[in-house]
């Protein structure tokens, strides 16, 4: 069984807080400062541009990629780490829709996180005015799979209500419609176990900065299934995806494999720091994660509810369809998590009423459920929000 | 005057090397490496996801972009940094594309970086049939400019020879066929004074890990022309891009001005020590830059033909139309290379038979050029390269 007081101790964490916003920026681990000081001043300073082959930077997308893979049930080969997941999204958006050349509808939800929204809605808006992007409610979602549709993308977990797809069953739909499947992970890898082999999804992306704690900005990742990927005529067509890169040929030829959804250079130092924050993986079981995981949520979602009946759950409250985050409803949530902050508390807001706990059992243990419920009740008791400084807009995150 | 003594003692290089390769990858600047311990252990550790408002890591893009805009001559509030070189290239194309949108072909040049060509061409193939990517010799460009050309994408410094195009004669040529220009600044930046406003170039591109020393796959830079920015409808319709990225609005509203070239979350670590080496440049005087440049390569380039006649210099003899690199063609150039690099003169090799060069005066003064020219000589003649392990293929930079 995984010892989470062990994963604990690889993070830092500072004292007195308490961490509930991993979902939206993990901590940073203890080996990722070295990790980091060791790229630059051994590797960066020292072997200059020989670090590419000497220190393989080169394959350092690959090697991270490979660290991805069991975490989302990816069969070997499959996964490629780089850029944003704006740019993944854009990438799987672009191939799934060479997939099937007859159709011009991508059918997509409310819930999905707004980027990627916007990015398809960006190429698709340039590939002309056949194309469109149809977004509909979740619940929709199911009636409107048809066979127009070229693919379905969807975030596997909402990033507000934590609400999950039964991927599986949406995927197979998907599939008896002829349509195409791309799933957002960010909200799952790392999360929850996720097994998209199994489901037999074209394409998932994801990121790697909030259950994966690969620090700000750090590279995202992109799955297509092995059997299509070689179909795929990357729009996005960096050198660094080419066949051979140091050839400098004028024409492109895509890389074998996965290797083709490489774009452009790769941010070394950063990709280092993913690298190092993936290690801790090795020793975690994922069942024993989202066992834990859906304990510690459960605690909360009862302790809050026993003791805060003002703030109205808005997460599933059946764990069979949450992630590993409990949102409530609150109209004066913002000042609540501003107060809670100041508590040593730390959640997020989402607008306009959203308030948002993730709950990553790497590094968060009952103990601080039990203490988080406390300070929330306390602030809510006391009316502590209402104090002037905590009311004040201007907080992105 | 700038002092590159001061400048030289700025950066880590290692014992006994002769960094002639920094137009491929800068050294370290010395305080990149506290920076990155900075961001890491008090911003991302302490501050958590707080750090995106507290250490204002949201605004970094711009303020980083803000920097390079002395560097290359932009007006205030036109350089957005962000992704790679071959995403703000394709963001380029796509824009030059809207506002001509009459026209389908873009011109190119077989000197240009592969990346920019397979971009591009990754674009428009996917933008359909009636799209093309124009690639002519770098003599022939001036002669396929015509009314039917929506926009040419020339990097501005060959990275092989070094050739450096009139960047003022040739858009001026592209407007008069009312053609957009696209100046990719990869070899430019840093390494001699550019003035894009000056020209009316509508956009420019770039790398930072070159001559402005950013660290491997630092975040690139693009420039669009005030006037145009707000026309551009992005194809990259990123959330961090958006007008108001933390309303979640499920429609994409381009931000303001330049604000609209950003894509997704940038990666802080990177972007940091990124912002670390622009600092160096607040000393430099671009003029003394560029004369102490051709000092240095005028200096290598009559000491290598006095002394190694079999080396064939393929960089312009006139200092007035070469960059700050300069190459010698020769068969065995590769296990040269690899006899230097023995020897602790670091340049590169481009295939066939290109030897390169880089002269970077923040760090390279004379006396390295004198030595590097002795250790060169030395190796022709005494035949060093001939070694076996200096034949053996598999070095890729």
């Amino acid at each position: 069984m995984t010892d989470f007081s062990v994963t604990k101790a690889q993070f830092h964490l500072p004292e007195g807080v308490i961490y509930l916003d991993g979902n939206s920026l993990g901590p940073m681990p203890k080996t990722a400062l070295n990790r980091a000081k060791h790229v630059m001043s051994d590797e960066w300073s020292e072997l200059l541009i020989g670090a590419w082959n000497k220190a393989d930077w080169f394959h350092l997308p690959r090697g991270v990629g490979k660290r991805i893979e069991p975490l989302i049930g990816a069969e070997a080969g499959t996964v490629m780490t780089g850029d944003t997941l704006s740019i993944k999204v854009f990438q799987a958006v672009s191939a799934a829709l060479q997939l099937r050349p007859d159709r011009k509808i991508v059918v997509s939800d409310t819930g999905n996180f707004p980027t990627d929204l916007y990015m398809a809605k960006g190429l698709l808006s340039h590939m002309g005015p056949r194309y469109e992007l149809r977004v509909v409610e979740p619940h929709q979602v199911e009636g409107v799979i048809d066979e127009d549709v070229a693919a379905v993308m969807l975030t596997h977990v909402d990033y507000r209500t934590g609400q999950m797809y039964d991927m599986a069953r949406l995927t197979k739909k998907m599939h008896d419609a002829g349509a195409i499947s791309i799933w957002d992970l960010a909200h799952s890898a790392g999360a929850l176990p996720v097994n998209i082999c199994d489901c037999g999804a074209e394409f998932a992306v994801g990121c790697t900065y909030k259950y994966l704690n690969g620090g700000p900005g750090a590279p995202a990742f992109i799955y297509v299934r092995p059997d299509l990927v070689e179909k795929v005529d990357p729009i996005l067509a960096g050198w660094m995806g080419h066949a051979d890169p140091f050839d400098f040929d004028l024409d492109y030829r895509p890389g074998a494999g996965i290797d083709r959804m490489r774009v452009g250079t790769p941010p070394i130092v950063q990709m280092s720091i993913l690298e190092e924050a993936l290690k801790i993986w090795e020793t975690v079981n994922l069942r024993a994660l989202r066992a834990r995981s859906i304990e510690l949520c459960e605690q909360f979602i009862e302790g809050i509810e026993a003791r805060c009946p003002e703030l109205k759950l808005i997460s599933p409250r059946s764990a069979d369809i949450r992630g590993s985050q409990v949102a409530f409803a609150f109209e004066d949530g913002f000042a609540v998590m501003q107060a809670l902050a100041a508590r040593g508390v730390i959640g997020d807001f989402r607008a306009p009423d959203v308030m948002r706990f993730g709950f990553t059992p790497l590094y968060i243990d009952a103990e601080d459920v039990a203490q988080a419920i406390e300070i929330v009740a306390d602030v809510l008791r006391s009316k502590a929000y209402v104090e002037p400084e905590y009311q004040k807009r201007g907080a992105v995150t």
